[in-house]
């Protein structure tokens, strides 16, 4: 990560001070916070970043029933909590430090461009546990959440079997209940990432099951804690339950985390004499997909957060090999004077102003989406936190999905200006190509975030999300054109396209089920539209600024309106017109 | 590979068998060429294939200078060799079979959809020897070219360095005169792939060195054989060369081909009892560069069908997994309504019409090449012959880049179809995606061929290069108005972006600069513009067709048109205005 665009994004754009002033975060001082993102950057330097390649290397491995992981795993998970960064942003009554989710982002965009493999088992524990301050009983939480925010306990998030991804009706683990208030579950999860693990002293698994044999589709399911070890009255791990892991996926990148399909209930322990795993049910019966869904959507914002960086430190690497790989001349200079960096080459230069207009977009999008989610819990007016929930709600498809589409395309370009060493395992380039190739397949894959777009945000609610985000589009066009110069004319081009979202929006509405085979396109260009937009916002905190890294930033947003927005206009074209072609296609045909 | 689709476009289209009336093809009939096609799916599928996860899993392993494969390498060549592959489209009297390069590519396509680690070692091999046919002496073609063609030795290509990939006129492995006419050759080479292993009886290196300390720039560089065994006059291997390897490279993807950096003349065997790796001088002093290019231009074209190929193997693999897997169910279906095959999902189809589009597509351009080296090779008259050299000299770097890209975002596509299994290491599309990443790079950047395109081919030559194609292109679009119906419709679009190129290419030639710093914009939309036309020849060539492969040409057609097309006319629009962003850039922007 670049420390100097976070203290520019979060400090000069997004005001985490003015933020800090609100009375939820009163009790911390702009010092405060600048002393815990640095303290982020050097954890993540100094612990995260070393075994990021050996975690590469050596993936984990399953003994019996357990995994085995290489110690510094566990090691750099150990100086997170202990350093308070699983519980930054919680409520200081359950024992959190209460700290803006603009700076928590902040942070874990360090840790994620440091070792996503390593970040992903605490990035879990926090939402499981914020899940339970929000749906679990007080018993529930008294029980579970702090030995997680102590990072004592590990949390996992089961939704996925192996005949039930993105269609979650179809869950085949069910739940019976026992007299006493537990149930037994019995199943199989797949795709559980950090499912085993012997990583601190417990792990609480969050875990869908149908509860109802009768309910249709989704209303059956219902949320349990399935603990790997019960806990006896004062909390302390005694026996095994009956989830065990029942084998290891081994994926493209990511390989620091474990990847498992967990069985529950297949009798490998019996801690109560009786078949099946012990869960607790958490919240409503038929509930549990209302639940999950406050960790999917926190999850949702991660991803984004963690592909953004992962593309800005390749974007980093390539900078820097740029500057000190020499190799040919400029076009036109004689072979006999001596080789430039490449960085002079044009094409170079185009490579990375390609990047940094992706990543430093992709950053701008998933700490705004963090600075709403601030404004949804401080904004003076209830008024004012709806509305802020309402963005927040139309943007997070984007801010997951965006990110890892062109985060993952900076990652590819990082590798193009290295060349032939770009493909060597050697290089981290290599390695962050392949972890972030999973960001658009994981908490939805990208066409799954389109149809949630375009159904449950744009067409739904008779508009107001659309309607709220060109409004604020509008705002930003103002303040940008009382800037004048470069900012005044990308304020005219963004409201024209933004003209162009909005007609072409309402003339998909018309024909619903021609616009959501669509879908995808639809959320590319929109897309590519926010991310201009907060380009322009970019371009507006850095007005009066002097120097290579305002410049820079002008430079780049310049870029972005001038290879980048067209896109999302031939993408708006296409949908304008209403092409068929996805959904008619007849399977024959292909 | 779909043999389907191989035989309409060798065929149908393509005409092998009219091809084969010409003089120097007359000796085989149309079922010898089906035969062979037919041969090399057989050996493809059952010596190719089934090794491809474990060459993968167990990558070469460098023991003292010696690097083992697994065995199931060795014997894959075997049958290919055995089968008379590397020397199928050579010329009779050298040992060849003297058959089409139409078909030689066609049959290559088998062996790299089912495993390109394997393949490159025999792909560079005849290649080798074709360089060697072309520019060694009577004496070298006869000593080393008939155990290539066997299979016994194996070839390299020696340019890069590890300071010199792109810019080879920085290499520094020197050759030095000996009084008996040979050199000894001093220095390392980077990225050789094949460059150590104990496959057949010997390794034939062809190196690029300077054997003159004075001439600047590539003007000094001559080519070398390098073997690894000298041999007797017999031919057989004797003593061993100062040639061995230093270092393997672990790559991301192609990991059966082993990847080296190799020492020349460091003194680890002495078989002349004074320091340096035996050489032998191919063709004239200083014009090792130029003999290099006869080479590198054939494995350019190569590289475009490898990459085609797995980009093609990953769509069906795609495309059988979205039949065969059951989630969730059209929009507006009830829950309880079981799931349907995924294919039924409209954003699954988008999807595989992308694939398609671009598979497809991208196979059409690499037979269309190899059809065009046959022309070179065998039109009646010198004019057409040099007509025909014209065009593919143009359309070698798109060969080269564009299924490189496109070939790639299949696979990319293609795992997302597959979602997190598509992320798993269990299936194919995992490893395509890996091994396909690298298409790009070697044999020339993607910058780097944009450069040829728009400096060496469109610039030069009083605009020779682009008129044969604009001419070729008005040709289809002639043909295509005479079907009427859709060919009618895409022939008039065609029309309209092939003029775009051609108004946008004189404006550029206007400011070269400018446009050379664009020149890889400039590569992408020619690249489009290309596939398109090549789109249309295939609509035209299914003129009349009916039933699904007819109707799923005609679509895929369509939806490249649609989708695709636009931006080729983005990119024109851009570089028509003189973007100078990619120029101007300042470093300390970035």
């Amino acid at each position: 990560m670049s420390a100097r665009d976070l203290r520019f994004m979060v400090n000069e754009w997004l005001d985490l001070d003015g933020l800090g002033e609100r009375e939820r975060y009163r009790e911390h001082s702009p010092s405060t916070f600048a002393d815990v993102l640095q303290l982020a950057e050097r954890i993540a330097t100094e612990r995260f970043a070393p075994h990021a390649r050996q975690a590469d290397q050596q993936e984990p491995q399953l003994e019996g029933d357990s995994v085995k992981l290489i110690p510094a795993i566990g090691e750099a998970l150990a100086a997170h909590a202990n350093a308070g960064f699983v519980a930054m942003s919680l409520d200081e009554e359950v024992g959190g430090a209460q700290m803006p989710h603009l700076l928590e982002t902040a942070c874990a965009c360090w840790f994620n461009a440091a070792n996503v493999g390593t970040t992903v088992y605490h990035g879990l524990t926090t939402s499981a546990a914020r899940l339970l301050l929000t749906c679990g009983s007080p018993d529930q939480v008294q029980t579970w959440v702090p030995p997680m925010l102590e990072g004592r306990f590990l949390g996992t998030m089961c939704l996925s079997e192996t005949e039930a991804g993105s269609s979650l009706a179809d869950i085949a683990t069910r739940a019976e209940p026992r007299p006493d208030g537990t149930f037994r579950l019995f199943g199989s999860k797949m795709w559980i990432g950090a499912g085993e693990h012997t990583i601190g002293e417990n792990i609480v698994h969050l875990v869908l099951a149908k509860s109802s044999e009768t309910a249709a589709g989704t209303a059956g399911i219902s949320l349990f804690i399935v603990p790997k070890w019960l806990v006896d009255a004062e909390g302390r791990p005694g026996e095994r339950n009956d989830v065990v892991v029942a084998g290891i996926n081994h994926k493209m990148g990511q390989r620091g985390t474990v990847n498992t399909l967990l069985s529950f209930g297949e009798g490998a322990h019996l801690p109560t004499g009786e078949a099946g795993a012990v869960g607790y049910l958490v919240g409503e019966p038929g509930r549990g997909l209302a639940a999950m869904f406050h960790m999917m959507n926190e999850s949702r914002l991660g991803v984004g957060a963690a592909a953004a960086a992962m593309g800005y430190t390749a974007y980093l690497r390539s900078l820097q090999y740029a500057r000190e790989r020499l190799q040919g001349r400029e076009l036109g200079v004689p072979s006999t004077s001596p080789p430039v960096p490449i960085i002079r080459h044009a094409d170079v230069r185009r490579m990375l102003l390609k990047q940094k207009s992706y990543v430093e977009g992709g950053l701008a999008l998933v700490l705004f989406a963090a600075r709403l989610l601030d404004d949804t819990l401080t904004l003076p007016t209830a008024l004012e936190r709806e509305r802020a929930q309402v963005l927040l709600g139309t943007l997070t498809s984007v801010v997951k999905s965006w990110p890892s589409q062109w985060g993952l395309a900076a990652n590819d370009l990082a590798i193009q200006v290295y060349g032939g060493y770009g493909y060597a395992r050697d290089y981290d380039v290599e390695r962050l190509y392949r972890d972030n190739r999973v960001s658009s397949i994981y908490e939805g894959t990208h066409g799954i975030q389109a149809l949630d777009l375009l159904g449950r945000q744009v067409f739904k609610n008779d508009g107001a999300g659309l309607r709220v985000l060109l409004e604020e589009i509008e705002k930003t066009v103002g303040r940008a054109r009382a800037c004048g110069g470069l900012a005044g004319g990308l304020a005219s081009e963004l409201e024209t396209v933004a003209g162009e979202l909005e007609a072409t929006t309402a003339t998909l509405a018309a024909a619903p089920d021609v616009a959501l085979a669509n879908a995808t396109l639809y959320m590319e260009a929109f897309g590519h539209i926010v991310v201009a937009w907060l380009w322009l916002e970019q371009v507006a905190a850095a007005h009066g600024g002097e120097g290579d890294f305002y410049e820079g930033k002008r430079n780049a947003a310049r870029f972005f309106y001038t290879h980048e927005l067209p896109r999302a206009q031939t993408g708006l074209g296409l949908l304008a017109r209403g092409d068929r072609l996805a959904l008619d296609t007849p399977e024959a045909w292909l």
